[in-house]
């Protein structure tokens, strides 16, 4: 087995891409599709000041660190969702890697938000599916400190295999508002509301997996435990399934719909009209935004368990 | 279990429709969703005449069965593609359909296109892929029955199975000029282009099968021994996968692009410019269409092994 570059021994297969890559140039093709993604898609340039959402997981901990090594400006954003107990795992993780990449961390604490309560807490006493809370209150917390910490962009950790999953899912079932929204970049549309990005979005799972490995670079092993029936999943294992038969089905679906989108599509993003939340001032289509609707919820269900 | 219609005993689960039905209003179920589809998507009126194409397994001779129960005009064509030892099976089963129905068998004979080869011989000694001359044959011998015995429509046996996983194929692909062909109707452009139609498009493959054996009618149980290796039966396991989780996500899928492909696609179906053959007359895209290229090459090379 022979390195497709370099013609050294090889010891990582990529049948998606139909050759083997030594070690060395396995890290730089990683590495390669990131700024591919970055420059195809025109994520943000080298004087952007770029906020990356690190969760401690092998995905966020790959990009800030591949973003760092391409000479750009990229801090970490840590949002602890849980107790510190719950979440010293990952926030270890998180400042081994602003250590390792002299970059600036910075944590928000979700919990204050929440009368003190981990957000699985919140979600159990607003009888609330965790998934649905967690993602919400990561959402706006990702956006809060993009904007006030002055960020031009916020990149998070998506790789190929969530992309196509999500794709596929909006697909399978005409979802017609958000298969465009399927796209790596979704630009600001309100003073309020960030730029986000997903530079990973080339990469295949099992390659960032291997990336990280082989650079020993820290990481959560454990996916979430919440996660588990979650939809996304069905979808990778079917993927899964179809590259056994078509190896490199998924890059081909994913490419060819950024490629081909504006062709093939009718359809319009979802672009609903946006206002000011009557209480934290962030973009919302309701007077409250669901975060804060969320928050008094939670204040008068505590108030009524404690009465 | 009990029939949701009629409360009585039910022997059949059908979870993709959440429901559990007795022999009798299973039967008149699958009938009816045969019904559904010719109306919905206007394939034929009790004033036209039929050709209903018939392999001889499921698909086919349940769907001449129903067509005739429902008072249509449907004779059916066989087209013998090998050698009479070869087809006497799948003939038999023809003919015992016409008997049970009273209605008319047309048999078009493929060999005596082919110098007395089948189709499976000429592909061998063509070099081509068994499937490709095969679907090639049986859609020209198909297309050249309905014109000149003066039906007005042709009916296939496609069912959901087969249609969902083709149009997924084509999605997962993003072979456009095709997406919008996955429609259980294709009108007559020219003509000596039969109006095609798939009147099994809404019932699940499993739920045909139950059908047929139900009621005992003859059909094949084998299915063809070339079709291994084909990418269908690759998007149907993974429909199957799905199912699992969410057991009507064929239908949803299926059904979501008939009802709004027009709102979500801006691709044009392929409309090539049809002229005819210089050899037989039927349209084609070229000067001599395939079907007779392909029985020109055939001479020469049997001309060339026997010289």
């Amino acid at each position: 087995m022979k390195c497709k570059i370099c013609g050294g021994p090889a010891i990582v297969q990529l049948p998606h891409y139909n050759m083997n890559l030594c070690k060395d140039h396995f890290i730089h093709f990683i590495q390669k599709r990131v700024k591919q993604a970055i420059d195809r898609y025109k994520m943000f340039s080298y004087n952007d000041k770029i906020l990356v959402a690190i969760s401690g997981g092998k995905d966020s901990v790959s990009l800030w660190y591949i973003l760092t090594k391409l000479g750009y400006k990229a801090d970490g954003l840590f949002i602890k969702l849980g107790y510190d107990h719950q979440v010293k795992p990952a926030l270890d993780i998180a400042q081994k890697l602003a250590d390792l990449t002299g970059r600036k961390l910075i944590i928000e604490d979700a919990t204050r938000y929440f009368y003190g309560k981990s957000v699985f807490e919140a979600a159990k006493i607003l009888h609330r599916h965790t998934c649905s809370l967690c993602g919400k209150v990561k959402r706006y917390l990702m956006n809060k400190a993009t904007i006030e910490y002055g960020y031009d962009v916020l990149a998070t950790g998506h790789n190929l295999d969530d992309e196509a999953s999500l794709l596929l899912g909006n697909i399978l079932h005409w979802q017609t508002g958000y298969i465009l929204r399927s796209f790596p970049v979704l630009e600001s549309t309100h003073p309020k509301l960030a730029k986000k990005v997903k530079p990973h979005c080339l990469n295949y799972e099992k390659d960032i997996k291997t990336y990280v490995d082989l650079l020993n670079l820290p990481y959560l092993q454990q996916t979430c435990p919440f996660s588990l029936g979650a939809k996304l999943p069905i979808y990778k294992s079917l993927w899964d399934n179809l590259e056994k038969y078509q190896p490199n089905a998924k890059i081909t679906f994913y490419k060819g719909f950024l490629r081909e989108k504006n062709k093939i599509f009718k359809i319009q993003e979802n672009q609903p009209k946006l206002q000011e939340c009557n209480i934290c001032g962030y973009p919302t289509i309701n007077q409250t935004c669901s975060f804060c609707s969320a928050r008094i919820s939670l204040k008068t269900k505590i108030e009524k368990l404690n009465s």
